[in-house]
């Protein structure tokens, strides 16, 4: 698979690191609205085409997939653009601002015979099924706590009055859909869609959250998926069921899983050693775009997901500009 | 101080432990609806007298205060009695089964010029004392996390159909009055009223809750307290500071407390050893007895606090037969 970058921060670079070691995977070229900043990334991870003009990358026929890593509020418009011309799409979470923007890039995949899949880690890591399959140890399952709260220093700018796009609302940033989205995904993957949901947030200046508690109700038990950007806590998750608990951590990079049955037994997992888990995503997106594998699944999950953001957002007022829809 | 109890169960016990280890505080005689169970714990604990009719337990004119373990839906008749006969009341929690008792046993107290106390042990805790004073080292409190979960040994019981008092709607149980109360109240003491809730709770089928799951809003910030008698977690409790972040277990017993900083430092606090710091309730109990202590505190703690619990159980449509009012 040969694969186009647009973006060029941090979460770019661990995506590239990861495509190294990924069999068949290889980086072809890079995009950025700074072309300086394209080349420097296009040399670093071996690429020979860097692009700041999205029109020449579109027309790149050796491009055959495109991994998005812009601010959340650009996704739809280019993964959309991306698909419409035969390339396929990895894009980061949150997949886009809202669901119908989600909708209308899966009807840009279905159009376009592509695949678009969203670049969500935890769903996609070993930890994630080694998960899945030790749910049934634990007995009638009855109360959920997921947790991504890490403190970011971007957050150090924004008290300084720097406005990165994370924190920005017409970006459609905010703690929700960068880090509370691991939460609601998990959750959503593992168990499929609540009955229903209550929440709450902590709004930032911007009009965006910092942080944020969700309660998602399912027929005879509970989960809270509890997130943040400006504070941090031990980030460990719970499922707990009446005859045993799983722990594990981290949300994002499932490293440890732990079952202590009320009985006093004990069990732990560790999934293969990891350096970087994107690898996973980039496997399962290789195997979707080649097999077909699992794209039913994760579109549900994606869009699921979209679902719930929209709805966490719709409680707490916190509106985007890309959520209006002109009415005349 | 000349302590009756009323009520024999396991947290009788634990508190005539404490009793024999206060100074001046001593056991002079027991009730029970079962006068065997009155002796024999009267006869365990050194008291020469053993009742089986309240009203020979008001009429001791030697018992200066009673110890209520009772089923919470008796705490409200039974402490307003020995009030009426000049009796202090250390009553356990949850106080009563709703605002309405919990209001008529202050009346009642300040009526007969006696003290009313519940038995609510975090917040008499010198960890909790810690805590507070540890707070201001987190810098803007932003999110917290209270959590007692503990896997009753009486849930096998009521699965196997015997229903005892903690899970009767009869008695004003569930596990939101029996251990959810611990989340509230620590809440409550640490950041006063919420300005809002929004709540979520897994009902069992006597109409009482089995877990649950509350968010409290403040300005600025927002707490979820977790709790359950059906399931275990590991009972960490966390504040989130955008400086530092506390963790602390257990809710009820505060023995371990730690602050890590987002600098990478780290502080533990222990608070001095004690085996059963049902001891400092107790003392507490005491000095307000002796020289009104924290009177005005502890009242409004546990006001609020019931006041909490009417509003989640009103959110959950879980209603005791206690809270029935007479409209004609």
């Amino acid at each position: 698979m040969k694969f186009a970058t647009i973006g060029t921060s941090g979460i770019t670079e661990e995506f590239l690191q990861a495509v190294k070691s990924v069999r068949g995977a290889k980086l072809v070229a890079t995009y950025s609205r700074d072309l300086e900043k394209a080349k420097a990334l296009a040399k670093s991870y071996g690429a020979k085409k860097a692009y700041d003009d999205v029109d020449e990358l579109v027309a790149d026929e050796e491009v055959e997939a495109v991994y998005i890593a812009s601010p959340i509020a650009l996704h739809a418009m280019q993964a959309i653009k991306m698909m419409m011309h035969g390339k396929h799409v990895l894009c980061e979470k949150s997949l886009a601002s809202n669901l119908a923007e989600a909708e209308a890039m899966f009807r840009a995949a279905e159009d376009n015979n592509v695949i678009l899949m969203e670049a969500m880690r935890p769903i996609h890591d070993p930890g994630y099924a080694l998960i899945k399959k030790n749910l049934k140890k634990l007995g009638r399952i009855r109360k959920i706590y997921l947790n991504f709260s890490e403190y970011s220093r971007r957050y150090n700018a924004f008290k300084e009055g720097e406005i990165t796009s994370v924190f920005a609302r017409e970006m459609s940033g905010g703690a929700l859909m960068d880090v509370g989205v691991y939460c609601v995904e998990s959750l959503i993957g593992l168990f499929g869609m609540p009955e229903k949901i209550t929440s709450a947030m902590i709004p930032l200046k911007t009009g965006v959250d910092g942080a944020g508690k969700i309660i998602a109700t399912y027929p005879g038990a509970i989960a809270e998926m509890d997130y943040s950007k400006i504070t941090t806590s031990d980030n460990c998750c719970t499922i707990e069921g009446e005859d045993a608990t799983l722990y594990y951590t981290y949300i994002r990079d499932i490293d440890k899983i732990e079952v202590e049955y009320n009985d006093g037994r004990h069990e732990e997992f560790e999934r293969e050693e990891c350096e970087n888990n994107m690898v996973y995503e980039i496997k399962d997106f290789i195997n979707m775009v080649k097999k077909g594998e699992n794209m039913e699944h994760y579109r549900a999950v994606s869009l699921n997901t979209m679902r719930m953001l929209d709805g966490v957002r719709m409680q707490n007022n916190m509106r985007f500009p890309a959520d209006q829809v002109k009415t005349k």
